[in-house]
């Protein structure tokens, strides 16, 4: 695919500094331009790259001031890294997406595939599954018995789904991602000695346009549903136990662990590492930072850090704290024996 | 299946409050209870549930109190929890085992299967494996050369088993777990200026009763064998490093990292995204709040907390009084100032 | 395999004591020494075990002074520690490799397959891969569209790698890892109230080298390439997000997770479940103890543990003092007390 200047300005609603025919392939970072492609410049601090730069076209924020002449056309819009984002995803949208069943696939005859349905080689589907139009099924994934995915979903190879479970529209996933194991339900038995299994009969339900990270455990719930509402986009090695509820537009980075039967809020951002205790209730735009550690519910509206999490200011200052702490020893020691002197004299 | 008030009252050894013809074929929570199911009320707090309920039955703790007719049969037994347990268990039992190798797996003549196996498509037993009686494989499992599975194991898809690695009876793992890669071992080699890989010729033993989540890993050892003990339950991303030694019954929740060389008792239960170091011993009965750091050795029967790991009422005091270091430092630069006063008048 | 002390003095330029003529063919922990193996004893505090061993032959350090008989054939060496290292990669390198294309493999016809190059079954290889001399790829490993292997590549079962990537020589890579998949990018949309996805167009680069734990995952860049430097190590559950590089010969444990467009510099070694935040540089010899999470960027040369990371030794002391703090509160408040005597007697 080859795009011009004149095209993509017309595109992003911008305007051309430079020759409207110049033509790109690609994209690249500015600082590692290369002909042909495509490059964008939103921060001023790195100005410098743009009369370096061995990129064909450079979108530039329109507010910044360039000084001198430089070799790319320039398309100057509003916001460069927007505009970018557009692009990239109107160059996904048109790479050809893979389609039809691999003989190399197993597709149950008791499965229902919808139209235009991707199954890689050694992707195994089985009775009773349901897949939606425009799904793509990537090579060696395993589908289980009566699980339902929507349109226009996108399973990467090496994704496991338990029987049952139900995903909606535009659900990516990606490599390795378990969704409907067993959620982790054990009670020790008195006379045995041993633990029981409690079985975990339930399902778990994945809504609209959300997309899984790779090698991300969603457990299935004991009984009724473990839910991941519309628009939800957790990261890499994201753990979330049954009977979990994660709300709309809630993103999570990698590494997170959200335990049993807590509900988190709608639009909240975990950093990575984060832990949210079992049992508990997390509210709406509640932000916590990297590897702090939820044990108690949490109202919403919040920007917290830390284990438990506190407000961010003054969580800054307790850590300085705690680091000056042997100092802030010294001295109260060196305080008590002024005092004990004091009171000799008085 | 199909179950009535009666035969569960029968199983469950409880009384009947109502219908005993009513019947039942599935499990719902109390409060998403459907036509056709059954439910528990094992606390006082959720009563009001069971006005509203379209459960068909309900198992009720004897000593909970009900002041005005409801609509589900009820049947009171002494612990609701426990036999919902029982219920789910008996549930599961019931269900059709997958049995027989299906033709799409790949099963080498030199591999031993027990009777009533189920080897799923796309399933790679390698030469010299031996998998016992009743076990279950699942679809695009590997299990590579001469390792061993007990009796009645269940491999969920996408797990890999690396050679020579031994498991008991009753085993379960879920999906993309790993057994047996190597442990991370290298060396610096003054020489090359690089690392050295130190090979790992040991194994992994999994013994009988064993459960493990999804997406965990166990590495082999670097000689002689890495232990998972009788009963053992690890759930989901937990890591098990080489030459480790995980006593029987110990339970470990998502995430948890255990590093080399390291001995874990028995009964013990560790959080989630606990850490613990390598060449160290824990005890018996060692329970590890969520995200602690133990980096040295524990001894039996504790309940800790934090890094290193506490009493849990003296973590949870520190931890308010971090929180308040801000304040606590302003106390003492106060009372500096006071003093210096009262030397001054002195 | 059999050898004869004679032989192994020989390659490790040992000094026999004992038997030349004693053979083995395994190795085994000098505790749990059996017929027919090596050990080694490199720790004088483990010198009782060399007069009960079974093992056959102990390698052992030339300092170690014995002052009775022992039953196995010694030699002795100036570090028995290297010297088995040597003989364990020996051994290793002394098995037979897998080689051959499994006729129930799929490799695409438009694919380009090294010499000597083993692919297992149902391992997918898509269009227009290269897979250098030597390779082997195991059984259930999908490679997807363009990606480039070098030259004695060891790709374990279950690995996923994404279009595009490339491979350098001597890349092993244990079960589950997935290479390439889309980094975690979303932009908040005003217009439709959700989440926008940003393409990631780039790749990953993992250069010779480089060994990979299981399940581990190292994401695509937004554009250009997420670099893995040559002689890396990483082990089990470790998150490297996009747009990071990784430097040469860098070393880390188990469930560390690196944020998005961070360097980290060469001969870095990073503890389990470590955290670094996106954006930042982390210089080269930086060695972060377990759990430590990084805000912002770090100088080369450092030993340091904790949140922020602090040097080792101040750590400590602030952290025996965290332990103290409810007491040191009291001490405080004690203070105060007495001060407000002094002043009222004043």
């Amino acid at each position: 695919m080859e795009f011009t200047a004149k095209q993509i300005a017309q595109f992003v609603q911008g305007t051309i500094e430079g020759d409207e025919n110049a033509s790109v392939h690609t994209f690249s970072k500015i600082e590692e331009g290369t002909a042909g492609s495509i490059s964008f410049l939103a921060n001023p601090k790195y100005i410098h790259y743009l009369y370096d730069t061995k990129s064909t076209i450079v979108l530039v924020d329109s507010q910044i001031s360039i000084d001198r002449p430089v070799a790319p056309t320039l398309i100057r819009v509003d916001n460069a890294r927007d505009c970018v984002a557009r692009l990239l995803q109107l160059y996904e949208a048109a790479k050809p997406k893979k389609h039809g069943i691999d003989p190399l696939a197993f597709v149950s005859p008791k499965a229902k595939i919808g139209k235009d349905v991707y199954v890689g080689a050694f992707a195994y589907i089985a009775d009773g599954v349901t897949i939606g139009d425009g799904s793509q099924i990537y090579p060696n994934v395993t589908i289980m018995d009566n699980a339902t995915l929507g349109d226009n979903c996108l399973i990467y190879p090496q994704v496991s789904i338990y029987h049952d479970c139900k995903l909606g529209n535009n659900v990516t996933i990606h490599s390795g991602s378990v969704i409907g194991a067993d959620g982790f339900g054990f009670a020790p038995n008195a006379q045995t000695g041993q633990y029981d299994k409690i079985p975990q009969i339930g399902i778990v339900t994945i809504e609209d346009n959300v997309e899984i990270g790779a090698n991300t455990c969603i457990d299935r719930s004991t009984m009724g549903s473990t839910f991941v509402r519309k628009g939800v986009k957790l990261d890499n090695l994201v753990q979330i136990a049954h009977n979990t509820d994660i709300g709309e537009n809630t993103v999570m980075s990698a590494q997170v662990g959200v335990a049993g039967s807590t509900k988190v809020g709608q639009w909240c951002m975990f950093g990575g590492q984060v832990g949210v205790s079992g049992h508990i209730t997390i509210g709406d735009k509640v932000l916590l930072g990297a590897q702090s550690g939820a044990p108690s519910s949490l109202k919403s509206n919040q920007t917290l850090i830390g284990t438990p999490p506190m407000p961010q200011f003054a969580y800054f200052k307790s850590q300085a704290l705690f680091q000056r702490l042997p100092e802030i020893y010294k001295q109260l020691n060196a305080l008590q024996k002024e005092v004990e002197e004091l009171k000799k004299k008085s």
